[in-house]
């Protein structure tokens, strides 16, 4: 209260925010799902194609979670997803897997820097969006609890790393490919966080704490906007280093 | 007891149909959820994205529990719906879809067709898989229990009705496209059920109720093979009356 009343702001209301976070993890969701589906098709065995249906069909289920809580807010899913169609479906476009290996490399760094993101931009929300959307993508991190999806991401993680080692020992140079593979698609899901954070002001606020509540470093990072990049920058610095470990559990160069 | 001494048979065990029917079936499962999922891209809102990706989930629900069966009786799923690859990925390149609409039909009087020719070919299988299958395929007819996929095919069937509708409304020449496109399904549709029999000798003999139990009128039929003849083409005749009345109930000429 106070802070609000020492920082009169221009931003939206914490529940534009809300429906911006909401939208942009479902659409991101539900093109993962798409995505993967797809892709699976393409894979060399019937286990390989199973495997990546399987991470696909998660996606889905995420995605249910977010759209039933969209309803349940009063916003149709369609409308809170679309203003981040466009940029979503071009990262996709600029990181379309050649091959399946690709395509797991993508389905676990890609979506563990996706995660990382959004679980940052989560802090600063509404109480229950924001366990959901913890539920729905810490699910991704520490194996989730009752009402969680099926696939935690660590299983994820344990499935590409042997699905990953499978196809190299068959392919010596797959793991030199792949580490190039990794940093673009690092490259692109930075750049395409940052132009989220950029034409989605809502979204950036909760970044720095501006939507609502936010801690004493919160407020003092408000006081300038060189602050807030400053926190930013810290935050990218973070899902960085967190993408550095997941290419060294692949055994890959980051 | 009596009725396989009256008749020995150079038939394969139960055990060999038992798996070549869930197989068939886990791969029919897995194929439809990879087509409707790659179909759903395609769709031309998120609206009609999000059910076609919701029909091709359920499917991948069903394959679910479908492979989990076969690794309980110790087949690897892989290796059980391999003979079915060929002929089930033929009749998905001969019915692509044009389009969603096409999709739909297709999700729906397609599905209906293999779900009608499973149910029967199921009707001699051992107990715990007969129970299985009717529950992931029963489910699709009458609405399904506990631990039964999420969507019935009745809703299936409703939410078909109505997308149908909606495309209609803006394209007056559509009815008579689909009831076309319903016409070559169901022709395809036999002749792939037909030529699966034809090739799996085991699971013809589960349609004759050869590979166990049989009633009166199954062993009476069993005396000659024209016998059995009839007796499939009832079934193939009860198959294609299901059909017109689900095509009666999309408003389509069957």
């Amino acid at each position: 209260m106070t802070a609000a009343a020492d920082h009169p702001s221009p931003l939206p209301a914490p529940a534009a925010a809300e429906v911006d976070l909401l939208g942009a993890l479902a659409y991101g969701e539900l093109s993962s799902f798409l995505r993967l589906s797809a892709e699976a098709a393409g894979a060399p065995s019937l286990r390989e194609i199973e495997g990546l249906a399987r991470l696909g069909v998660e996606h889905f289920s995420r995605y249910r979670l977010l759209s039933a809580r969209l309803r349940e807010v009063g916003v149709a899913p369609e409308s809170a997803m679309g203003p981040f169609r466009v940029a979503l479906d071009a990262f996709h476009a600029r990181t379309t897997p050649r091959d399946w290996t690709e395509s797991l490399i993508k389905a676990y760094v890609g979506d563990g820097i996706a995660t990382d993101f959004y679980l940052e931009v989560s802090a600063h929300v509404g109480e229950t969006t924001q366990r959901l959307v913890r539920e729905v993508l810490g699910a991704a991190v520490t194996g989730g609890g009752a009402g969680a999806p099926q696939t935690a991401q660590s299983d994820v993680g344990d499935y590409v790393v042997a699905a990953v080692a499978r196809a190299s020992a068959e392919d010596p140079q797959l793991s030199s490919r792949l580490a190039l593979w990794g940093r673009r698609l690092v490259g692109e899901a930075l750049s395409q966080a940052q132009g989220i954070v950029t034409d989605h002001p809502a979204l950036a606020s909760l970044l720095t704490g501006g939507a609502g509540g936010g801690d004493g470093d919160g407020a003092a990072s408000r006081n300038a906007h060189g602050a807030d990049l400053v926190e930013v920058g810290a935050m990218f610095m973070r899902i960085t280093q967190a993408h550095v470990r997941r290419m060294g559990r692949l055994g890959l160069t980051a």
